[in-house]
């Protein structure tokens, strides 16, 4: 089982100095911790568990971290600064595996991408050893790429000649469309093995500086100062500890404090049931702020952020997440009043739950939202409609029981600060063909929509009765999971983005679905494969068709 | 082999009429008719011969009925308007194959499509049957859909349901982002068997217009009208006939009048090699109409769009494609003067030009350009530089040769007329992180730029001079061709769009390697896979794994 929680004691692979408002971080892999048997993570090559490690130290820097405005990133080597995916560990692994590890790299790169964004924690590149392949691609995602110039250090993307794979951590997306190098130089860096170094990189727009030897360093110093000065964060906030997630799992259950899992392996579903607040708002930020990672929406989303990753990477076949919740939508309105305040702690907690939202959107796995009495979907929490394939709401009460009847109440939270990666809200992206329905719904904030209501403005997909209810879904879930996974797969990628695409979505649309096809080719991953032969010494056979 | 060429004597699947200024075009498959063995074409289900008849319909309605201003496709069949593409073709096909007749039938589609938003010639559906599959797909392609309300006729999107694979000709996406269905119900349109019909169709977006049956045909003629009512399509114009496309193929050639193809099967390399005009252009655009077909631009345009899919369909071991001219560019300007004439065949040939050059565009093939002495790059055929991976000029003359050094020429052609699927010029693509650039190049139109100020410009890749030509290309061509075909395949797919998306770059990046990575996947072609097992009675076996 992969586990996604970890804190710096348990480090392997990264160590992290902090000098006032800058922060180091370097990469120093242990070669003999891998995350799996039969392989060396050689040459500060990564595998999940390194980059489980800095999906960590992105989210704790912009948390326990306020102060720091500019992060280094480097290599304890001076010779390599990273030799990218570990080979032998993408030549051993599934197919399933790869995929999904590629797509959690990805997130990764796009959250430190967005901590420079929006978050005033810049994170720059300090390559002061070559950055081959992944090595480059985590450099591409940072604000500012700094090259030491030593006549030896270059930067490449050579997976095409020598793996006969694409450079799918974003690579070929941020060549083209960050970096914006020029087409035919693009085709020439991405097809050759050697990389390019010194002048040359800074003209081709690769990297945005170089520096000899003798002065990177300081020419990493200055540039970190020059970034911490556009930031906006505090230098004398508290940072807010992420405490250990504590999850109890048995056979068909995992349990956090506001976030179980119930998996049913035969019907091949998970239902997520999400908690509300148990309590009402703190009234101030600093009442918040004591709260720590306990703060209701911050726990959640901390929770629910592993969820997905559990679920994820360990229970490849539950192909269905039905997605509910419990508790009191009446205390919600003063937890989002919070998240709208002028304070880097509730930007970071507005930021955390977008990018969970959108690691909810690029999941491989069908979602369907149910509306029932006793849940809470109120604001934020109605992002989770949005986010799904489908939403059931039930149209009343269930027989003899008091619970009220279940309603849906939208806030400003469903109408700007959680964009999804094409930059539209998920009611923008739902009404893409009626931009009427948005504004209507706009002046519907606030108001507790029963179902009649909600169906009218189109916020759910259909109601039942209580008659219908169980009936209706379990015929609906048992037809869904006997699809081909593969089909459900395509089918959702392209129907969750409807409209514009940005760079983001580029990654996980036409980069990701490339690199994909070709992990099934047997030009790559055959016996006779580039990926199987890479280091043998023995050349890789190619079918040469051109498809 | 496959031949593209044909003519509407010897179309087996179609039957047009001519009623004034509309056309109607019905579907009537001969299901003997097939381009394989082992395989009926019931239903009005289509296999690539299908589609090639119908993209010379297209053709010839724009070029020999200008006074054509809408065309209704219909079907011959009252019970089904088209099944979609053949599952048994499909099921039998090499994935080559199902690759490239996905990818020439959706560029059929989009040139239906621009018929309706450039030239005046509006394409309706009248969907007087079922429309499924790949049924739906080419009336999503029209502008307009109208359907028989008779109480069973419905469009639908089986193919994740049925047979494990994407509604892959535009469907998804034109379900999202033309039609704008909401996400909910596009998700169960497409996955559900039975399809939608009547009002619910409307409701949903899915088609325009119901009409009962007794009104269906009255409906159809006075949309026909009114969407021919909006035409600029002169009434009283003559036609361009397009006469026979002569070639001569021998084992390591083809020859067209302006076009040759020279085959180098050990490099793996094809040369082609288009000739410019013989004689100044004609001065009006009324002797352009006598030369008819002839005209050096629409001459070359024929021939070089059937040499692209010559070497697509039956030369998929050609992975590299050197492109050249051979002519006298100071012809050209006289030629491009004509295109901007306001004239609707002026407009067509135009935009064949544009239809031709985006299907260079994703032309899998590496596809470098080659500017030497005696070569005509000016304006239109300047494109070619900046449609390929690289261009490589020579510098100076050969020795002992006169003819003079090469030179490159920009024209307004450059800067607008011909943008890419992306919708921008191929130079604001290339230099998407230096509009500067394209500004200066505007400024150096008209002016023979030799190669040093061709290469200051930034419009060349490389220049050697005749001394290294021969061997850097030599050895170019042999990097390139030991490259894994699968790996260059990704490679430039995603190098050569970069900046924004449409709906047509979604349709060939993010639905076409969604699917092209369901054709390799067991569950969909393995032989106890959906596509195999389709018809049989025999339910798919999948792998439950979700990737």
């Amino acid at each position: 089982m992969i586990d996604f929680r970890t804190s710096p004691e348990h480090y392997h692979h990264w160590k992290i100095r902090y000098d006032g408002d800058i922060a180091y971080v370097d990469m120093d892999v242990d070669e003999n911790a891998g995350l799996f048997e039969g392989y060396q993570l050689k040459l500060n090559s990564y595998d999940l568990g390194v980059d489980i490690e800095l999906n960590d130290i992105v989210q704790r820097m912009r948390f326990e971290h306020p102060e720091v405005k500019t992060v280094v990133m480097s290599s304890a080597n001076d010779k390599i600064f990273c030799a990218g995916a570990n080979i032998r560990m993408l030549g051993g692994a599934t197919h399933t595996h790869k995929v999904n590890f590629c797509k959690f790299t990805n997130e990764t790169r796009n959250a430190l991408e967005e901590a420079s964004a929006l978050s005033g924690q810049t994170w720059m590149c300090a390559v002061n050893g070559t950055a081959a392949g992944g090595g480059y691609e985590v450099a591409l995602a940072t604000d500012y790429i700094l090259m030491v110039d030593d006549g030896t250090t270059t930067v490449s993307l050579p997976e095409v000649p020598l793996l006969a794979v694409l450079p799918g951590t974003g690579g070929l997306t941020r060549v083209t469309d960050k970096r914006k190098v020029r087409r035919d130089r693009s085709d020439i860096f991405c097809s050759s093995e050697d990389g390019v170094r010194g002048q040359r990189a800074v003209d081709w727009r690769l990297v945005d500086e170089i520096a000899p030897t003798s002065q990177f360093k300081e020419a990493v110093a200055r540039r970190a100062k020059l970034l911490a000065e556009k930031s906006d964060r505090p230098s004398d906030a508290h940072g807010v500890r992420f405490t250990p997630l504590e999850r109890t799992i048995s056979e068909n259950q995992v349990e956090y404090s506001l976030v179980t899992i119930d998996l049913d392996r035969k019907n091949r579903t998970a239902t997520l049931t999400l908690k509300g607040p148990a309590e009402p708002a703190p009234t101030t930020v600093e009442a918040t702020q004591q709260q720590g990672d306990q703060f209701w929406l911050l726990a959640l989303a901390r929770e629910l952020d592993d969820a997905i990753l559990h679920l994820r990477l360990n229970e490849a076949e539950i192909g269905l997440w039905l997605l509910k919740t419990r508790g009191i939508a009446e205390h919600i309105p003063g937890y989002e009043a919070l998240l709208s305040q002028d304070n880097w702690l509730m930007r970071e907690i507005r930021l955390f739950w977008k990018r969970t939202l959108k690691r909810l959107d690029v999941t491989s796995r069908t979602l369907f939202t149910l509306v029932d009495p006793g849940s809470c979907y109120s604001g934020l929490l109605t992002e989770l409609l949005f986010a799904s394939d489908r939403s059931y709401m039930l149209d009343g009460q269930w027989e003899g029981d008091d619970t009220p009847a279940p309603t849906i109440t939208l806030s400003e939270m469903n109408f700007g600060p959680l964009p999804m990666s094409n930059d539209l809200t998920r009611l923008q992206t739902r009404f893409l063909g009626e931009a009427d329905s948005v504004d209507s719904a706009h002046e519907l904030i606030g108001q507790p929509l029963d179902t009649a209501a909600a169906d009218a403005a189109g916020l759910i997909t259909e109601s039942f009765d209580d008659i219908d209810w169980e009936e209706e879904l379990r015929m609906m879930i048992e037809e869904r999971t006997s699809f081909s996974p593969d089909a459900l797969v395509g089918l959702e990628a392209n129907l969750r983005f409807a409209g514009p695409e940005t760079m983001e979505t580029r990654i996980f649309g036409r980069l990701t679905a490339w690199q994909n096809w070709i992990f099934q080719r047997p030009n790559a991953v055959g016996k006779d494969g580039a990926l199987q032969l890479y280091g043998t010494g023995t050349r890789a056979q190619y079918n040469l068709e051109r498809v």
